[in-house]
């Protein structure tokens, strides 16, 4: 049977976009020959719509144009993710479904059996679960539709399939990018296809939503196991496979970083155009996080639409000015430079008295941020640029940046990348293009310049510890007894966790961070501040 | 049958000073003479814990401290909310559970049936499902207990109980305050108890925990729905009721704006406190928000615990000056005055020719707004104020405050109260105590002053009619044309839907605000940012 996995970018919301967008996805599978054509999970909603659901509107146009689709698909049968009431009573729970359009009209629904809910997943404040699937009969072919359960979770309704003797089962889904998560996935899904002794076609969505990016790789795999066809990562694509013919298309997945790479200029390029922006700016300092974050911005939305700030203070050494002037130049970004020596003298002249002398050094470091802040939030309000975040996770985690300060931003685009993780993404940039982020920002010691001769060492154990300690901890929830059983050190361990414990505060302030490690700092993470909680006791 | 109430106000995730406090009731409700004594829900963790529960030792603590307390039911049985998992291998799912501790042991567990789910519960994320409730024999009677069902979700479990002759129906909860709730809670469980045959005792938490403000108000209702006792309002209570006997002590619950009152002090005071902190800083505008603010913070912590910032610019009027200093000493709270006209001019200077002359008017707006942000903040790094946010619901609501500048702040006090409503309590307050708030604080027309005679009706509808459709809109769930057809005007309701839509990205990096009416703009509310909606069409 020919299928088309159409592999689409929808904008949460946007259902008359995305109507257009299925209707000429349906046009051309008809004229690629496809039988069917298969689209991404609540393809008409976009992924995930959260409480815009409860805006009775939405979920009515999203039937809507269910039926206006069903009209396109005379040749072509379409499967088409969607949101609908369970019943025609006012306040009836939700379902997520598929429809199935064939001959002109709806030819069948199925509701998704596990709405999932953990990690950024709500379903279950939404959507009331569906039944178990069953078979739908399309163009002669017994096909088995499961919405979005992710191997292994789709092990139950892949039996309940086979044993139905379905000739096709049909994975349609809206899967985050998770780094690392894509080869697993594939490996699941050719398990899964052998065990039901039949093909399995998983369309994925593609594109960022708010914190989250979809990589799309959408791939057809055949009953023994072969990979039929796979679509392109990180980007809308429509792909036409035979399920009883020989491999057609199968797209590259990239490498890891290359992968990290592609998710977060996805991410933010969506993010910005789906806001309504085109253009962003940000803080440059000289040092590594915020080169990256003009590096992936200037490869989003090209470098004219990203406008670098340099904003010196008196702690601010030649070298870092110079850093900021070569990466901009390199990147072909315009830079502008503030110094904001005369500004943070005015707070000095009018806090004078009110502080004791023994006063946190941190309220001057953090007062410097915040005139950073300001700044750039007013060349955002004066030029209608959307201003990026540029914090790294390890920073974040650990609560080691200003509230109101380097954290002002619409979207932290590397609030997800741990420090470690920031450098390898760096080298990586400059393979791809040599001279890209300069040699001295990736190699010296890094320093928030908030202090004479500051450096975050002072402060942080080596970032390779602290990111170990991070990941163990937040990633893979493992406790204190857990981590150091692991053989990393008590001491520094136990200060790693409640400096996470003890910023919660600030990540709840923080601006959206693109989600590509497991679990974020973001929507996903849902810890109490006033809590009393203590390491390892 | 003697049992008490315990109404306790735990800490998240301090299973330690929970199981004390336990261990303390336990004590008295057997020297009052109890048979039995109800905690709250998951009284051992405190609600909600969040994603604490995945810290896996937290859990543990919650099992361990069960076992320890049953050593306390010798001789008064008790029953104790607490978390577990459901099996003894890694990874099993939890279960939100209440044991029934008798006779020096663990004599039974019942689980929630029901998770909850919506609004600002996230159960499904954490809890799997538990049996239908069956009864526990707890000193000869048959006792059915269900957890945190409110009603009418209980009607399933209470008739089960019923025809498995339950002769006391014990409910166990965990419901955050919400205005007007209260009333309409206590009279479905009237009709509860009236269906079951059987008196019903509730049990709530007491205490802020986050944004959510838990009003305590446990009470018995006797099987012909006479009400036997009520427990203190927004206060720790222990209260031995005799569901066999004539009434005892009913605490008075108060009107609807005492009861507002009471929440606001309580969750402010429990935020500031289980954060570690005892006193505050706000700014003091001179505006009717900050004063309800500060009066209110007074009342929780003392008015020698707050400080108050007078922070004028060039718009300034005198009147506000006036009105601030008024305030403070009617307050009694300090006040430090620190003019901005020096700093707001280094930023114009540094500003000087990189914005265009058209450049929207809010940029120098924001800029001053900020500048009092950073101060506010200097002030809490300084000396160890906690900040306080002062903005309202309608502000939020239509993003008209400035993110990162008067958003600042740990907690939004009265984020989640309308703006009509701030005008009603502080007729309260000065109902309660005359003269606390000046007079033409509330009379004068709201400005937020950062340009020449700014009034905040140049922006938007009149509160009234604001306050109107946004109560539609998001606590009502309505759509345009719901509240179009419900009479109120098309083109403002357009505008303000619209308004609430594009400010999404500022309420999600505001602070947390206490939770009053329903639903709020904070974790309860997860609305997309990037998102393409339209009002009413």
């Amino acid at each position: 049977m020919k299928i088309a996995l159409a592999q689409i970018n929808p904008t949460v919301g946007d259902v008359s976009g995305s109507t257009e967008k299925i209707g000429r996805c349906i046009v051309q599978a008809e004229r690629d020959g496809a039988e069917l054509v298969v689209f991404s999970e609540l393809a008409l909603t976009g992924y995930p719509p959260g409480d815009l659901l409860s805006e009775s509107d939405l979920v009515a146009a999203s039937v809507r144009a269910v039926e206006a689709l069903a009209d396109k698909s005379r040749k072509t049968a379409a499967l088409v993710g969607f949101a609908r009431p369970a019943a025609d009573t006012p306040g009836a729970p939700l379902e997520n479904a598929v429809a199935l359009l064939e001959g002109g009209k709806v030819a069948a629904v199925h509701v998704k059996t596990s709405p999932a809910t953990y990690d950024v997943f709500d379903e279950r404040r939404y959507f009331r679960p569906g039944p178990p699937p069953e078979t739908m009969l399309v163009a002669g072919k017994r096909i088995g539709v499961i919405i979005c359960e992710d191997p292994p979770d789709a092990s139950r309704p892949v039996t309940r399939l086979r044993d139905a003797r379905a000739e096709i089962i049909v994975n349609v889904t809206a899967s985050p990018f998770q780094l690392g998560k894509g080869a697993t996935r594939e490996e699941l899904l050719r398990r899964q296809a052998i065990s039901a002794g039949a093909p399995v076609v998983y369309v994925n969505q593609v594109g960022g939503n708010d914190e989250l990016v979809f990589d799309g790789a959408s791939v057809a795999i055949s009953a023994d196991g072969t990979l039929l066809g796979r679509c392109k990562g990180f980007d809308e694509d429509l792909l036409v496979v035979d399920t009883d013919g020989p491999p057609g298309r199968c797209e590259p997945t990239g490498g890891e970083l290359e992968q990290l790479y592609r998710a977060l200029v996805l991410g933010v390029g969506d993010y910005v155009r789906k806001c309504g922006f085109c253009s962003v700016v940000l803080g440059i300092s000289g040092g590594i996080d915020s080169a990256v974050t003009a590096a992936l911005a200037s490869e989003a939305l090209g470098p004219q639409n990203v406008l670098g700030l340099v904003l010196p203070s008196r702690y601010s050494c030649e070298g870092s000015l110079t850093d900021a002037r070569e990466l901009a130049e390199a990147l072909g970004i315009k830079l502008i430079e503030v110094g904001i020596e005369q500004i943070h003298r005015a707070y000095e002249d009018a806090l004078t008295g009110h502080f004791p002398k023994d006063a946190p050094g941190v309220t001057d470091e953090n007062i410097q941020a915040r005139i950073r802040g300001n700044i750039i939030m007013a060349f955002s309000n004066a030029l209608g640029h959307l201003p990026l975040a540029t914090g790294n996770k390890s920073e974040l985690a650990t609560g080691y940046c200003t509230l109101y300060g380097d954290m002002c931003g619409g979207l932290g685009v590397i609030g997800d990348v741990p420090k470690t993780l920031v450098y390898k993404l760096a080298r990586f940039i400059n393979e791809k293009t040599p001279q890209r982020i300069p040699e001295s920002t990736i190699t010296k010691p890094p320093s928030a310049e908030l202090k004479p001769d500051q450096t975050d060492q002072e402060k942080l154990p080596p970032y390779e510890l602290l990111d170990a300690i991070l990941t163990r901890y937040v990633d893979e929830a493992k406790d204190f007894d857990q981590i150091v059983g692991e053989g990393l050190d008590a001491e520094q361990t136990r200060e790693v966790i409640e400096m996470i414990q003890a910023s919660e505060y600030k990540r709840r302030q923080a601006a959206p961070v693109l989600k590509v490690t497991s679990p974020p700092f973001g929507p996903a993470r849902r810890a109490p501040i006033a809590s009393r909680r203590k390491a390892g006791q």
